[in-house]
């Protein structure tokens, strides 16, 4: 009854919804750029932008003045693959959404560029704003994204912002290096890094913030304990393998995921070794199996339920014009018990 | 263009929705019994389902029955929470989802019993269909469930299928047996037990398949070796530190969980002992990370993806009179490397 009713009242007095071209028309701008001020942009000079905020003030229109009861949101989280780190991304997202009268749809990306049902599914559903995970999307389907005119954020920890959309990100490079000064301060000084693809910027940033903290601590950073283009789990361990197998090994080995470092703890016990004793360990991501792994791994955390949850946040546009067009949310380093000091300096 | 014009074929052709009510009508049965036969239960009388089933296909009653250009179903994911298996359920269901022309939204219960927002969600947004995980609800979340009228899939591997909807399992029972006849196979006669809640119907299960291996082996049941209750990672770390300080300890643990596994490896590290050559540890899901972790887990394959894709199925009302009302997958021995014959033959 309740529901009716109110349906009722808002076809009286709210039928007709406020469009993007009359908000446009009422500021004086093109409707691009009311898009960006919604999308929370930044490249809008400011007087445009507190222009087209009074227009979208006045006119009622309907994004951020949502009435208390029209229909949830709907925003669709798009994957690229459901990795480790996913189901904290959801979580995240779920979070807010819940906070904010909202519901999260789910979809991931094939492998296969010429797949594009998600995109029919999204649109030719509902969709109020579209979160995309880490997705290097191809040329095609950015086009069609684009073509369905909905506020898109990308919750981008891969470092790779398509410069045209808002995304959020960690700080990697100063990730790379508290991880290393933190091996650094237990008395190591051979210490390796498996890094991922290095066109991947993130990887790129941490490995450089690696090269930092060892150049700033007098260490030489040694080509043969820097392992780059690393993919999942096997790579890892073939790398760790490899290092460990050096006539002067590494005391400790840094890498650019928490996967990696399952790499890591398998080539140890293949070769005998004993974390931390032996060897330690610091991963990078802090998914929840980090601390129920064995031992417990020191990683750097990425705010990855935060990240998820600012996305959504972005996307309702609660407080755009405070944000910025790209958004880094600190790294933080969780010491758990794969990193100790070394048995033996070197 | 393409969508407008489809919008109206369908406005002139096929604008008034069959209701349940009209299908009750034509097969001269109550509602609840059009929505049985819906759901795929079997509590229902052949004959009487075989005149509903003729019913709907006769009145063109829109479940199972979508035109293409519909816009796709919105079926709600609901879990208890995000545990270490969700991933793999999201997974599935967004595969069966996108072959099916549908989307997935995912949503969280609350430990809170008073929290319903995630109901108000659903239930003022559009649903065409809910999957339970492993959720038990309060009986005011199951009677609003209910009023909201649309079809209910439980997954289920907790074993506590609420009677009056379908719902998808394993095989408990059978997966406790292989999994123990596995350790007897390789020689191990101390197997020890780390099961979860014993009310929960699915561990029950597990521990009589684990008793009734041993019994047919002609091993004791020792109940020293078996500990129930575990919750999450720290009770299986103590439960399995008290089994190791045993004067007999185990030389093999089955846990009815991958993460209680993770406990049983951190209390082996800090005993001292290697996996697998100290200690055999069989788990139970194969979560994703069961195969990242040093060394990789033998574990029972839950198929929770394809759980999953069946629940998406039974909504859709794909094949719904081939489905019985509660439906068991198999579970399978996944043989890694935390299994081994026993250092010592006791």
């Amino acid at each position: 009854m309740t529901r009716g009713r109110n349906l009722h009242a808002s076809q009286q007095d709210g039928a007709r919804r406020v469009t993007m071209a009359e908000v446009a028309a009422a500021a004086d701008v093109s409707i691009p750029t009311v898009s960006k001020v919604l999308n929370g942009r930044f490249d809008v000079a400011v007087e445009t932008r507190e222009r087209v905020e009074a227009a979208i003030n006045t006119s009622g229109y309907a994004r951020g003045k949502r009435k208390k009861d029209e229909a949830p949101w709907l925003i669709d989280l798009v994957f690229s693959d459901f990795g480790p780190y996913a189901i904290e991304i959801i979580k995240g997202a779920e979070e807010a959404a819940l906070a904010n009268k909202c519901r999260i749809a789910v979809s991931a990306l094939s492998d296969d560029p010429k797949e594009t049902r998600w995109l029919s599914n999204i649109g030719s559903g509902r969709t109020d704003g579209v979160i995309l995970v880490f997705a290097e999307l191809s040329p095609t389907h950015r086009q069609r994204l684009t073509a369905l005119n909905v506020p898109v954020v990308i919750v981008d920890p891969l470092g790779h912002p398509d410069p045209s959309t808002p995304s959020i990100g960690v700080t990697n490079w100063a990730g790379g290096m508290t991880a290393t000064d933190h091996l650094i301060s237990l008395g190591h000084k051979r210490i390796g890094m498996i890094a991922g693809r290095p066109a991947t910027l993130c990887n790129q940033q941490r490995l450089d913030g690696y090269r930092a903290a060892l150049t700033r601590a007098g260490i030489e950073v040694d080509p043969a304990l820097i392992f780059t283009g690393a993919r999942f789990h096997p790579t890892a361990l073939n790398a760790a393998s490899a290092m460990l197998d050096l006539p002067n090994p590494p005391t400790a080995i840094f890498t650019t995921s928490d996967l990696h470092a399952m790499g890591v703890y398998e080539a140890a016990r293949l070769h005998g070794l004993r974390l931390p004793d032996d060897l330690s360990v610091v991963g990078f991501d802090d998914i929840p199996m980090a601390e129920w792994v064995s031992p417990p791994l020191t990683t750097m955390r990425q705010p990855l339920a935060e990240m998820a949850g600012l996305a959504v946040q972005m996307l309702l546009g609660k407080g755009s014009s405070d944000l910025s067009h790209r958004i880094e949310l600190a790294t933080s380093l969780v010491v758990r018990s794969s990193t100790a000091p070394p048995r033996v300096q070197k």
